[in-house]
């Protein structure tokens, strides 16, 4: 079944302490689509400038995703320069230069409106919504969303929220949401603002999933190096959502085994700069990969 | 088979979220011992003062602990202060009253010679190897350590590693001792220095063992309120440790089981202050924990 995705499909400059990439392909729904390629069909809607070449679009269309609902628009794409050296798990951001993202207002193709499940990558919660609302029929509903929109547009926030099959964060990023310093409290605070479940994303740790009956933790994988955290979540997001779109029907065991195809994707995506690892990676490898996850975790 | 433990048996007064408590029965061997006890029988190595009472004493022996080898000196026990209002992952030492723990020098009663598992629990390298060096033909030596002994007494600290079995650190003190800021190179580094398994432990996000071969990750249970963290780190070990001393063979399986009772063990003692919690839980409780740690982790 079809994935429609939105968000930002942009170039990121990055300082890691594995070295400098100036440039490379980014944005939360060119990670998104990447990772759930593999599982199934993704359509992407954003917009992009003079800038994203047919080599950009390739990277995309190489692996099956329709980038039809990218839009072409005069200037440059979104362009986000940031830097991992002093700490690994929270990015500095050094330059933000929005470009034509700034003025973006999604729009969706005719040839999209039957994708049955829906992602609203990290962009503005007014966007999120009205793109949630001329999609009325999807099956399911996931989001991302950061501290950013947390702080400054909570109410617009909380509207999209109520809507949520799904909503994916990390740690700080609960917390602060729910006004709780309690992982669980945090969590179930959280869930009570809308969404059916919560997953809340531990980094090098894993994530757990809270729903209605107990939580699900997922580990993540030891790496001996974590070249570029850029699109971690993104990644996380698309093998956990492309996972379950692929199949017949949402039972706790494929939301389970989502989660650990989250983790996976996101472990694979950090290995190398930017879009690297995940276009040189194979379902094969993924499979393997939630295989080694499981050795090294279940009795 | 007996276990014998050498380390602290001390009064902790403590401050947390949930409150405040002074002079609680604490002290690494007694977090340790009380958790081990649900498996195995256990020997205590330390000393205590005037203060330490019957009513001390029976927390231990009421669960079958020998308390043969606590030395009784003149003066009052180990006290320490300390608070985690500001972070409850890092205890802010406020007072560190030793006492009779200044002048420690443990002595092996001849009833505790045949204990085939040594845990050598957070104290001064120097008196770690002593221990060992009484204890020639145990069958498994474990060790836990902190940052005071990884940054200030390095070189006597490093002649224990060579000797372990079983190193229990936490990521802190993974990466502090080996120099690397990547959590499976510092595991990786640390096993380098000796101890055959490393076992790292991520407070809230469990715990990860590195052995000769794949690691393995055991969760910790979410919880709605940790009320005092002191001894999760013993309770842990406890619970590591117990649960292998009462298997006939460890088995690689035996191993895996044994992270899933110490992250019960951790997640037991910090429900309630001091060892309130340990005091009051069965094996019983022990095992379905277990059960719901492996429901909420298992695909």
């Amino acid at each position: 079944m079809a994935i429609l995705v939105v968000g930002s499909v942009a170039f990121d400059s990055l300082e890691t302490p594995s070295g400098r990439r100036e440039r490379v392909l980014g944005g939360a729904a060119t990670h998104f689509s990447l990772a759930a390629s593999f599982f199934t069909k993704v359509r992407v809607v954003g917009v992009v400038g003079d800038d994203f070449l047919p080599e950009h679009e390739a990277v995309l269309t190489s692996k099956g995703v329709d980038t039809t609902g990218i839009e072409r628009a005069p200037g440059k794409c979104f362009h986000w320069t940031g830097s991992y050296v002093k700490d690994m798990n929270a990015a500095e951001t050094l330059a933000t230069d929005l470009n034509v993202f700034a003025a973006f207002e999604p729009k969706i193709p005719e040839s999209y409106l039957d994708s049955e499940y829906l992602f609203l990558a990290n962009i503005d919660p007014v966007l999120q919504a009205r793109v949630r609302s001329q999609m009325p029929h999807v099956k399911m509903v996931a989001a991302d969303t950061m501290n950013y929109w947390i702080a400054g547009h909570r109410e617009n926030l909380l509207k999209v929220l109520r809507e949520l099959d799904v909503l994916l964060i990390n740690d700080g990023e609960a917390k602060m949401l729910s006004g709780e310093s309690n992982g669980l409290r945090a969590a179930e605070g959280v869930r009570a603002l809308g969404p059916k479940s919560v997953i809340v994303k531990h980094g090098e740790y894993g994530a757990t999933a809270y729903g209605s009956g107990r939580p699900f933790r997922a580990p993540a994988m030891p790496l001996h190096e974590v070249v570029d955290p850029t699109g971690a979540g993104d990644s996380f997001a698309g093998g956990f959502y492309g996972y379950i779109a692929s199949q017949p029907e949402l039972t706790p065991e494929v939301f389970r085994r989502a989660m650990f195809y989250g983790s996976v994707l996101g472990s694979l995506a950090v290995e190398k700069f930017g879009t690297e690892r995940l276009q040189a990676t194979t379902r094969k490898e993924i499979d393997e990969r939630v295989e080694n996850l499981r050795d090294i975790s279940h009795l």
